[in-house]
């Protein structure tokens, strides 16, 4: 880690700025394989999965057999744990469900604002050496929850072939039937376009590599909404004196495991905790299957010196991380000074890899500072809102008189007389 | 307006195609005026103004004595007017503030989730003849009741280089103090990148003409939030027999007077309401200032005809209007049945000029079908939602074997072991 101490607010911009990838390049090479999806369908999917995967598949659905089969291949303790994790997941986003509640802005004029589930939505799900199941829990639970009538999944298949058992079982748990082995830019292009197998959806959701992030983004450009735009995962610690450096370490390595581009952000303003937490990052490193790239990750990390608290929520608030933990016994005192986070973990016993997996929060949060303006998934991502109104004879004795005088101020004519119509009627 | 009678549904998806403006050339003009933007800062702000607006400006800010001038500009019957728009907004969309309520997910793990102000929002209101002072609120409104630290408002100035006092008068109202006067891309250019008078803000509101439109969606791409993508506004109307002709003619009247690219869509299970509401039309069309613009609007919309009320909200739902109006009887009926559209006006004294100013819905709605999957403007749309969570020490002997499992099972041993090093030092 790169130790900075007492950083002047000057150099700030540049300590919190996140480890960035071009992506123009990978926008142009996108661009032909989103257009061949729609244009070709299932014969573009097909030869884009052997191209990319390196399997030749003759039907892209998993089937029902496939499905059941997946159940079989699991141990009891993994389905129990990943029925443990829906159901808190299920519990903490049902109580995100809101019901209209009718208001009565003047007399006769009554609004409300109710959720309608997105009627098709798309989950993706990267592929690569680990299944990533909790995933299908965090935007399959809230999708189920809003009352989404056509979920689909799109995963890239191994190269037998075959979606991990524990993907298909998740996906089984919370309702998902349709699903494709398709990965990548073309999975992304599938869900928006829709082609012979996979239906068109009218948002995307779930984490990828930059070639589903590009095309995630492109789409969103031509009417298909998407979850947020994507980067890096990253994780910034807030640790003072009460911190144990042993588990401030433990969590700095769950994030810089999930890859190089990672970012790992500390801030104390003890220089004790900082150094110890260092020596314990160096020792636990070693115990790692994936130690070679959390040392490279680690490489780019930062561990800052602030002279008190309140200049670390400022710099946090600055960095606006996806997680933000809060390793200190003040937990409950700083937490209402955040102002800029995805999710936050508060006091020693809370690490993000609960987060991850099971207390119940969502784990699709927006990274690279998007944390400023944008808020993680939850079931207000499965839904939209639509405002009604409803105006009585009298409601609109009472407003139309305002309506015609704005409208006249704006010019427009035929809207006051709308009004004027409807007044005229009743008098 | 073009009638259709009894459309098959195999060409419905023509039918609810939009008229949409080819957007490729226009991007190519707004990127050389965003890079200037974010290059030269006032500088090209004051350039971009004398060229495209006409007017020389010595300072882009509104001083503070414009403001006060402006209160004596205008009517009393108008300020009272906007006084009482202002308070039924607020009655509506103070309600969608919420409450962090805790949930506790299992014992000993609390997860909640709060709605945080985004700190810096920006604000596009268009010049052009009419001053759209409704839009002033139906943005300050929900900014204000969110908590939003910086609100800024760019406006584009007159030839006389004021803004109208309208504008000036309602920013007022509802706590904006930093207006300046710029307009077009070059204002979404200095909000997305700042200058020296214009703040950077992290969300940008509003909308504008192509290149404003162009040019949010080019910062949206570039780290900066947006309210929603957006096109040319649009009505949608169901009418049948218990439907007065003459109110359903002036609500399709005053979308049409927007702009000749507005989109006009009857739908009845009755002919005689079509023709006697066309009739109408041609009557009430003559009456009014813009009736050149109306009359062209009204060329490209369509009047359809279809079997019964379920085809007909089959039809409604798939078009997924921006304004639907239900001027029948039966709006209490038929409104659960709409999955689709950005604002519903119930019954015959609704008119959707009652929503655009004073009912105290929100006016800012997705256009062009995005209400299949976005929502309008809200408080929701000026917070970020965090969530938190809080663990206790028996509460992680709960959910950590859980998460142990999980982590395992997708080889992210150090997510594991963040876990596993805090079990371990209770046990």
């Amino acid at each position: 880690m790169q130790f900075i101490s007492y950083p002047s607010v000057s150099v700030w911009p540049e300590l919190i700025i996140r480890p960035v990838a071009s992506s123009a390049d990978i926008r142009q090479r996108v661009i032909p394989i989103l257009d061949q999806v729609r244009q070709e369908g299932d014969v573009a999917l097909i030869r884009f999965t052997e191209q990319f995967d390196k399997v030749s598949l003759s039907q892209l659905q998993v089937s029902e057999v496939e499905i059941q089969e997946a159940e079989q291949l699991l141990s009891e303790e993994l389905k129990s744990a990943i029925q443990a994790a829906r159901n808190n997941i299920t519990t903490f986003h049902q109580a995100q469900l809101q019901q209209p509640e009718p208001i009565e802005t003047m007399p006769g004029v009554t609004c409300w604002r109710k959720s309608v589930a997105i009627d098709k939505v798309g989950l993706y799900i990267p592929g690569g050496t680990a299944p990533l199941f909790s995933t299908v829990l965090m935007l399959g639970v809230p999708a189920q929850i809003a009352g989404c009538k056509e979920v689909v999944l799109c995963t890239p298949a191994n190269k037998e072939g075959k979606v991990h058992p524990a993907i298909l079982y998740t996906a089984h748990l919370v309702g998902i039937h349709k699903i494709f082995k398709v990965g990548g830019a073309q999975a992304i292009g599938a869900m928006a376009y829709g082609t012979q197998s996979v239906p068109k959806v009218y948002k995307i959701f779930g984490p990828g590599n930059q070639y589903v992030t590009a095309a995630k983004q492109i789409v969103s450009q031509e009417g298909i909404s998407i979850d947020m735009p994507a980067g890096p995962s990253e994780v910034a610690v807030y640790a003072d004196d009460t911190a144990n450096p042993a588990f401030v370490a433990a969590d700095l390595l769950s994030q810089a495991e999930h890859g190089v581009d990672s970012h790992v952000f500390l801030v104390s303003v003890s220089e004790k905790l900082l150094q110890e937490a260092q020596k314990q990052v160096e020792e636990q490193v070693k115990q790692l299957p994936r130690m070679a790239m959390a040392a490279q990750t680690l490489q780019h990390s930062k561990a800052i010196l602030v002279k008190d608290e309140a200049e670390a929520i400022e710099l946090l608030n600055q960095y606006a991380a996806e997680h933000l933990i809060l390793a200190t016994d003040r937990a409950e005192n700083l937490a209402p000074l955040v102002t800029n986070a995805g999710s936050v973990f508060m006091g020693h016993y809370t690490p993000e890899a609960a987060g991850d997996y099971a207390s119940g929060t969502n784990h699709t949060l927006p990274t690279n500072g998007y944390a400023r303006a944008y808020s993680g998934v939850s079931v207000d991502s499965f839904v939209k809102k639509i405002t009604f109104q409803q105006i009585t004879a009298s409601g609109i004795q009472q407003v139309g008189p305002i309506v015609e005088q704005m409208a006249e101020a704006e010019e427009l004519m035929a809207h006051k007389n709308a009004v004027s119509i409807r007044l005229a009627s009743l008098s």
